[in-house]
């Protein structure tokens, strides 16, 4: 058997970075996790609790494609608590994590060989999945100065039929406002590109909130998921806002292609949506350990980042030091046992002069990194000092 | 927005029966569910006890994206038990359920445009998901003196890159034996075909035993799930056995279209392989509903039924009695109060004579169900008795 050409998938740089640091730490050392795009934290308690008491009550058999009632009524409201949306439940989609949205959203929305414009840097599986359905992603390089977000001009003569926008976005942590985010669903409709927005880190933001697609336009398809704010990767649990009358044509793609999103998930994620204060906490964590390493990293030498308004990452450039960011994660993984991530995943064309930080650990280990990361920079690039 | 024509999947006429359904029980009436293709229990009690207590032990993040690698090791073990194979634990990719699985199997194998032949009458997912990847399915008609499986001619003149076959069937519950099996496996290799294997029903079985492709040969995909013998459907967890050259292929795709499976399923479902007694008990309960069904029905007028060697379902050719068989559920459903599934979504050339009946639920239901039908057809085909 031979497999297709659509299944030729980039692997990812990080899991070389992953396995050299579980190599490391099976040979006793100690490694400060700086790569990992998830929470270290778990389902908040009343999540856990509330499924611990529904595991015995009923069958938890499939649900219906959607999602539980509950549940996307449950989601509805939360567009009045975060934007003041008025949003009707019946516009919510349940899914199996934001990867079942992307998997959603790209089949409803486009036809073999149509052109998906995506940011770079931006999430490596964008990429990833709109080849293995036989689309083609289309790399808009963004720059520094728009704080790694495309711009309207991004549009023009690309011949997209979609463009997919992640605010606050990863690996970078840029937000973009009202009047750019506007700018660019208008842009978007103009040249007949379909708009996603990426809404996956919103609740983790620092200075001021994230704007939602769904507050400027509802001819939108807005993705998000329980994993970031509601601590829940592993769950597999997460939402879309599509509009009124793309409903229906999703409810069928997800009952064949997925039947429905894990019904125990979905029971949790319920209970999820009413644990803010221990969210909140969590929230607090992350803000400090941003605090630390906007103090931290550019006194350590990595001095060209664009603050992050959400997320927990800091994308740096450290194209004074590199031209090979993976040898230097490689590097500094070695020498001073910080795992790091290479941007290459982020931005095949550029990357390689990039780093992403992670703080969604804890306040001593992001600590404790950044000591390392500071005496590994005066012994490797004491010019820098 | 517009979607796109991918998107444009058939519904589920099914759908319409189980809304009916849902108004007449609204209304106060008893329905008897014999349309549901699930069981009606939960997943076992080993299980929900050994995930209610990791549920405050760790953080339950993503897991690695070919899944927890205790629970392929047990997995493997499962075919040294279930098959006597000698199953390399590498080779066993965790899925979230059966549809990851197609979605998996059908992107590693096939590109745009490639025919992937699959049985009719036969589970409507196969068709709905491939067009929705852009690949083009090929309906393959079945005849019931092949026990509804397809044989080696039908690969002969349809271009075929893949054969998607299933035994036990859904509907009918029939099996290909290990000649059968055999031939087929042979002539997708002669003619080019990769040959994947549902084997989902596996476990849920009367007479004798299911033959496994893997017995078989190497070089086929196989596709399994914890969602009907370990009776976990809304768990949505599952596993697939692929040659082994395939394995990091089917990783890259998995991490980007999926992660991993849910975690807390996957604690689940490896405490669920070891409840052989409980789950043993609901297989004693389905062989008991077969052989009422397979009593009653030919009493009750339903007399052309190829007895299924598994699964949980009777699949009957009402030909003699409607060529309409949406208008005889529908009937059935308002005058006898017995929910069944009209034949289209199985077969849509042929579906409009046959119906299925599930017999998931409990004794009680299904005899209940089956002296309504018998009272149904009495007074409205009384020349049949």
């Amino acid at each position: 058997m031979r497999n297709s050409t659509r299944s030729q998938v980039d692997p990812f740089i990080v899991m070389d970075v992953l396995e050299s640091a579980r190599r490391a730490e099976e040979a006793g050392r100690h490694i400060v996790h700086m790569e990992i795009g998830q929470p270290s934290t778990g389902a908040p308690a009343g999540a856990r609790q509330a499924l611990a008491g529904a595991l015995d009550e009923g069958a938890m058999g499939y649900t219906v494609a959607l999602g539980l009632p509950a549940l996307r009524q449950r989601i509805a409201r939360l567009y009045g608590e975060w934007y003041n949306v008025d949003l009707n439940p019946n516009r919510v989609v349940v899914t199996s994590g934001s990867s079942a949205g992307f998997i959603l959203a790209f089949t409803s929305l486009f036809d073999t060989g149509d052109r998906v414009g995506i940011g770079a840097p931006g999430y490596p599986s964008y990429r990833q999945i709109l080849r293995a359905l036989g689309l083609e992603p289309v790399d808009i390089p963004t720059a520094p100065e728009n704080r790694y977000q495309p711009v309207p001009a991004d549009l023009i003569g690309r011949s997209l039929r979609g463009l997919m926008v992640a605010s606050p976005s990863n690996p970078a942590g840029t937000m973009l406002n009202r009047t750019d985010l506007t700018a660019l669903i208008e842009a978007s409709e103009t040249h007949g590109a379909s708009f996603i927005s990426d809404e996956i880190y919103h609740g983790i933001e620092y200075d001021k909130k994230a704007v939602s697609a769904v507050e400027i336009s509802d001819d939108v398809y807005v993705i998000n998921s329980f994993s970031k704010y509601f601590s829940m990767t592993g769950w597999r649990v997460g939402w879309m806002v599509v509009p009124e009358d793309h409903v229906r044509v999703l409810e069928r793609i997800a009952q064949n292609m997925f039947i429905c999103a894990p019904h125990a998930s979905q029971v949790a994620a319920l209970h999820a949506l009413e644990c803010g204060d221990e969210l909140q906490g969590n929230l607090a964590v992350y803000a400090q350990n941003r605090a630390l390493l906007l103090d931290g990293l550019p006194k350590a030498g990595f001095d060209r980042i664009a603050p992050p308004d959400g997320a927990f990452y800091v994308y740096a450039d450290v194209s004074e030091l590199t031209d090979d960011s993976r040898a230097l994660a490689a590097d500094i993984l070695d020498e001073a046992g910080v795992a790091v991530t290479p941007g290459l995943d982020f931005d095949p064309a550029r990357g390689n002069s990039t780093l992403r930080f992670s703080y969604a650990g804890s306040s001593a280990d992001i600590a404790e990194g950044l000591d390392r990361l500071t005496r590994y920079m005066h012994a490797h690039f004491p010019e820098r000092f």
